[in-house]
């Protein structure tokens, strides 16, 4: 589709849910009447490497691009806020508007405005998105920094089930839908998040990279040892305990919560426990009789 | 590079020049005190689209994928805050580092820093900037709808010279070397958007289309139509007047101040006075002799 006319396209499909956004699309930048805090993070997927068009469909791509971004949101405990989308798209590529509905669905779910954005011409399909949460202080926030020896570890949803999917689709499988799913449609864990750090977190991340990876992160950053139960992991039907420490993309959350607001935690999102941090350095992976499964220390 | 160390390669290589600014790479997400208005604009370049890695150094790509953004900031009339960068890059591309130093020169040049980032594999070169700027007021912004008749036409700098670098890159030529740097090197006028929005300017937008299209974006958002002198069109020695309303890519401003404001623009920025606004629609090109040279309505 001709550029111009797919941006005129675009910007209709586009609904403006934030009484702050007082300028969007159509003008150089987007204006936004701001909260105290701005928490900004921004995503990139590219075909061939975190989808395939030959199996993701452009809704998917587009709902991904944006659960993506917006799961570095809920993993500080922030407010959705604004996105801002570029789309470099293919001459072949004419499911443009496929894609923006998908990304506008999933914006209209989380409360997110689609605010801004670029249309560009590329060899490969690319999709990157910008989100800005908010927040009314930074005290309300939760970094990868605060846990402390003691904290108990939990999970959102379930691991692995991603990986599974994609392992699935590429071999041409429909089943289980539920692995697919959550392959194709993550979801990002905003209210979870916000609720978590409300209930006293102190310290989360989004299982983007694996938790095997993700929670040293958090280990490193926070300067403690992390230890997790491989029999605890959450996790689908069919999924081993180790494909659910190692599988990337479920956009779940891991957080860090003290003893006492274990209750809290419980009652703010369902969580499934699966370790704690103690003094130390690094991550340690527990196998079935207590044994240590697997360590990990820094990797730099 | 590996991934993760090229992270913390780049992560090294900014610097923080935010007060406000309190946590950045290496968190979920980069934390940010506001100001009171948020200004915030997306845009990418892709490599045989936007650029060219035959004829553009990697420093070339990083600098003009920051100027890019940047200029939509500078033609709000706003202050440069955060910049957010997307880096997808071929297994081929070697030159991350030159690339992000000097990204980080224009970004220290312009008060802006670099707080967080994404780094993914891709077959193409595709570089994305998402900036935030700030102002303490809406009412110190300037969009595209605010030129009303009888406000003179002003534009920064001259016109042309990028597409006719651009030309002669591609031709293999060397000279004349300020053609090539305009193309090359292309520098948001940040100063002079911010001043001349307190000079009174009623709208801005920067040229990055060429003067032709982007005038009728203020001619159509305003509700006015604009009359352009050819003639008058500042450029570089060696670029026609049709040239310089047409080539893309200049990055100058164009600005409408009220007749009142003239003196105040003027000291607000060097400005070169090509037209004028008047009740109407579209935009009117001016020949030599005040005949018109080229009309050109609403495309949509």
């Amino acid at each position: 589709m001709e550029e111009l006319r797919l941006v005129h396209e675009i910007q209709a499909a586009l609904g403006n849910r934030s009484p702050r956004l007082r300028r969007w699309t159509g003008d150089d930048a987007a204006v936004v009447r701001t909260r105290p805090v701005a928490v900004t993070s921004i995503d990139t997927v590219v075909d061939g490497v975190h989808f395939r068009r030959a199996t993701h469909s452009a809704a998917d791509v587009g709902h991904k691009a944006l659960a993506v971004a917006l799961s570095d949101i809920a993993a500080m405990g922030a407010d959705s806020g604004e996105a801002y989308v570029s789309l470099a798209l293919p001459a072949d590529f004419e499911e443009e508007l496929e894609l923006v509905d998908a990304m506008e669905s999933l914006a209209k779910a989380t409360g997110t405005t689609i605010a801004g954005g670029d249309v560009v011409a590329s060899p490969v399909l690319v999709v990157t998105v910008a989100v800005t949460g908010w927040a009314d202080s930074e005290e309300h926030l939760v970094g990868r920094d605060g846990a402390r020896p003691g904290d108990l570890l939990g999970v959102t949803g379930r691991l692995g089930g991603s990986e599974a999917g994609r392992v699935l689709l590429e071999r041409g499988e429909e089943e289980p839908a539920e692995l697919l799913q959550r392959h194709l449609r993550p979801q990002p864990r905003l209210a979870e998040g916000r609720a978590l750090a409300e209930a006293g977190a102190t310290a989360m991340i989004d299982l983007s990279d694996g938790l095997a990876t993700d929670a040293r992160h958090v280990a490193e950053r926070s300067g403690v040892e992390l230890l997790v139960r491989l029999e605890d992991l959450p996790r689908p039907p069919g999924v081993s305990a180790e494909a659910a420490a190692s599988g990337g993309d479920d956009y779940e959350l891991l957080v860090a919560v003290p003893p006492q607001r274990r209750a809290d935690a419980d009652a703010a999102a369902s969580l499934t426990w699966i370790g704690e941090a103690r003094a130390g350095a690094g991550l340690v992976l527990l196998g079935p009789d207590g044994a240590v499964a697997g360590l990990r220390g820094y990797q730099h």
